[in-house]
């Protein structure tokens, strides 16, 4: 049935159809900054110098169909999942059990775990983090089975584009109901709709609202940061200052306006003042007393327009330095070290940071007779709740054993041409290479040393809906159709208090709301929003009968 | 005063606040869409052949300074004007009589004028008229006089730049209050911002709120257009359409968003749903039934994309077709003929329209012992309200007179130079030709014969304050600074019925609300917010004490 929904969708759109639904959202966009700033292919640096042009994130012309159980299933474990990862970043020991092979090899890996070692030596002075996060799945339709969710990924840092995804939805919307549900302008008449004529559908069996659900996620991101603003408390500075939160960004954004609309709801909603700092001015721009001046170690702010109105950080939250190409210069890692040591509550720590890895992921779906360590940091959730979560994880497997007598599962799947053509193979090195996918596998571990094949690990492959279809505005105004492969987010937030002489964390505030679906084209196994067929999407839910 | 206000007004910036203010206005304009489309001088054609880019609308970096006392007298006589001008549109023997003499050479307003008289032979089938006003005035300080407001121009058709000149008040109240009205990180201290040390200042005796009043152009705008739209009632058509308001665009039009934002707001507040027809395209899709099926002549609109769902046109509103080279098309004429014998309400009819002409202004402004067309039009208001919507007029000279042997006052006055030098020579022919200055009068008029004379009008010339500075950011993001010279524009609204016997119209709806300030370089004479140095802008109040 998942592959059956897309026979006749997205409904086909004449020329004149076409032409008023693309100028539509030409307009929409920018009047709702769903916008991006143009990439210098698009738009060369000489023609916009000032870099004051803008234009619409690429965007589907459709919302894409998502079975409603999925999307409910997804949304009932999020805050499970939210809690999971506040447990493993308060479990210092336990994570790094698990990291201590991968930090051998993996720089990155290693600098962060540096820099949490060297700040537990001085000691900490702030036990509360936060988690913005975003879990993402891909529905898995293997032969005739049901659709499932599978886990993709779980962002512990820089979950971006629950700003521009809730203005899709609304975008969405706005054309299925525009001027009216019954006959907007802008679609043609699909059974997913709300306004089709059900008697002539050809899948009678459907049910759907016939437009996008409601999109929380600037609601419950910046509730969250509100939240951990608040749960600072007052100045510890002497004389007190104000208190403010930091949206720490590189130097070249691009998805400025996806931060703005986090920005301006926190000021709007809840009158937290939050400044951008770019990554290379963190050290100029902020200070931290000396031990003697005052060992609540404050993180203060000197605004370079107002250098004598200084503010004391609350919440830094991170939507840079994620990714290894990001510490490029001398001063990157002492950077991060500096605000980690510090006061402010950070969004995320460096061990919520470290939980996110992928190689996290991977021990996290090992079932018994392994480890039960989803049983282990969850105990007081029912089975059943495990359980759905467990039906989340796609297999993986490692290519290393703690006994070197025992050929691990993972290298006897990888070798098999039979096997391997059902995997794929990603290296545990974060921002690091390529995947290797199926049958090109077992040639591309032979000719590496075995000792090497422990960075990677081996996933299986996940089987989205084959016949699934839309049509994607650029941001250079293309307008270009054809199969594709979505992804769906789901934002959270959690604010926790780790110490306290346990392992577990106390949770101060736990959220779920808001969903961000991704699409992408599908001839290549990979891609990000920022290839050139990978667009913002929302989702239409349907049921089957 | 009102020169001293300037003194030290905008406060200078250091480079890190200059930075810091552009940066964010930048980013401002394009989360709260004060865009344009960029012209192809900003980027050529080939770079963005799919017209998606957007930049910010000119905007000045500071609200300018404006009297309290003029603002305030500008509001009071909104609603005055307005309904004189209703009164002038529904007397058209008075206007016949006017334009006569300017209808002979002006091709522009003769055809304006044919298509009224065609109609008005057929019969009208609408007796409602909507007008969406914006009267135009600049402060007037001439020597020490405390400054007074002199009309330029008062709108009758496609007064545009509400839908901005809201944003602008935003944007500047935003940069004067954030985080907060006592220490704002984008303007330095000045005693025109509420935060400013009063003892400081150099001028204690001034009292501000310290940013722009709120400015409820798209409220007042949008609501005189819902209630057209109400007062046009039920369908006309058998079977019934639903109705819609249509707003008349031009095909290449880069000041979109401005529309967009009453489009928006009329269908958010007022559920009136409306759609964009290009100038272009109005006898494509719009039909009126013959008298045979349907004597009513509603105004038919079958949208491209969905020609199955027609709607009936409640009101028109033209946000094009107000100047001749608009119409360059052999069916221009006819297309506006077509709406103008339709039952649509239109925003402005043909009459109303021609009221708008310089030549009617400059009738207005003539004084007792000449006809008081003032108190004849305006009977029921106090003396008071007409003396000071007078001394809004700026003295308007005709260089034509009724009687051959008496020279006219205009003609004395523009052939001398000494009193030449305080003047400006307008064509009264619309868009047509420049504006002659002050001493190039004398030689100008010699240079043509005496039959053209009475094609111009001779204005006194307005003498805003001198000293008075902004700074811009222009659309490709330059920043520029220097002496500039204001506008301000009231918004108004007026629905309401000619006809029923009576030379004076039932006025069903009269509404004031909403501000616009255009600021331009001072260098030149003329301008428009489309050439380099002119800008949208919005006002900082002030009294002297």
């Amino acid at each position: 049935m998942a592959d059956n929904i897309y026979i006749s969708y997205p409904p086909p759109l004449t020329p004149e159809q076409e032409e008023y639904l693309v100028q539509t959202v030409k307009n929409w966009t920018i009047e709702h900054a769903l916008t991006v700033r143009p990439s210098t292919a698009i738009v060369p640096k000489d023609i916009n110098p000032n870099n004051v042009l803008a234009t619409n994130a690429p965007v589907t012309l459709f919302p894409s169909p998502f079975p409603k159980a999925c999307f409910e299933q997804a949304r009932s474990l999020q805050k499970v999942y939210n809690e999971l990862y506040a447990t493993i970043a308060s479990d210092e020991e336990w994570l790094e059990d698990i990291l201590q092979e991968l930090i051998k090899v993996d720089d990155f890996l290693a600098n962060l775990w540096k820099i949490h070692l060297s700040v537990k030596e001085e000691g900490y002075v702030q036990d509360l983090s936060l988690g913005m996060f975003r879990s993402d799945y891909m529905l898995h339709t293997p032969g005739d089975s049901p659709p499932s969710l599978k886990q993709v990924e779980f962002n512990t840092i820089s979950s971006s584009f629950g700003g521009l995804a809730v203005k899709v939805a609304k975008l969405h919307t706005h054309l299925a109901t525009y001027p009216s549900v019954k006959r907007p302008l802008a679609y043609p008449s699909h059974p997913l709709f709300a306004h089709s004529d059900q008697t002539n559908s050809p899948s009678p069996s459907i049910t759907t609202i016939g437009h996008p659900p409601p999109n929380d996620a600037v609601i419950t991101l910046t509730a969250s940061l509100a939240a951990a603003h608040e749960a600072y408390g007052p100045s510890k500075s002497r004389p007190q200052l104000p208190t403010c939160v930091i949206f720490l960004v590189q130097d070249d954004e691009r998805n400025v306006f996806d931060q703005y609309a986090l920005s301006s709801e926190l000021w709007n909603q809840h009158k937290v003042p939050s400044f951008r700092l770019a990554t290379s001015k963190i050290l100029a721009l902020t200070t931290i007393p000396s031990k003697d001046e005052n060992p609540n170690r404050p993180l203060i702010y000197t605004p370079p327009s107002s250098p004598a109105t200084q503010y004391e950080i609350s919440v830094v939250y991170f939507r840079a330095l994620y990714a290894p190409a990001e510490y490029d210069a001398p001063t990157s890692w002492a950077a991060r070290h500096h605000i980690e040591r510090s006061a402010a509550v950070k969004c995320p720590s460096i061990l919520l940071h470290l939980s996110g890895s992928k190689k996290i992921q991977q021990v996290l779906t090992s079932l018994p007779p392994d480890t039960d360590h989803l049983k282990n940091f969850l105990p007081h959730y029912p089975e059943s709740t495990l359980n759905s979560l467990r039906t989340t994880f796609a297999p993986q497997y490692s290519l290393s054993s703690p006994d070197p007598n025992i050929e691990p599962e993972g290298v006897r799947l990888a070798l098999s041409p039979d096997s391997a053509a059902n995997h794929v193979l990603k290296p545990q090195r974060e921002g690091g290479g390529n995947n290797i996918y199926r049958d090109k596998i077992p040639s591309y571990l032979q000719s590496i040393p075995t000792s090497q094949w422990k960075q990677y690990v081996l996933m299986e492959l996940i089987h989205p809906p084959t016949n699934a279809k839309n049509t994607v505005l650029r941001s250079d105004g293309q307008v270009v159709g054809g199969n594709v492969i979505s992804e769906l987010g789901i934002f959270g937030g959690c604010l926790y208090r780790s110490g306290n002489g346990s392992k577990k964390p106390e949770i101060l505030h736990n959220s779920e709301g808001g969903y961000l679906l991704r699409t992408k084209g599908k001839d290549s196994d990979e891609g990000g929003v920022a290839a050139g067929f990978s667009s913002l999407d929302s989702i239409i839910l349907y049921e089957d009968a």
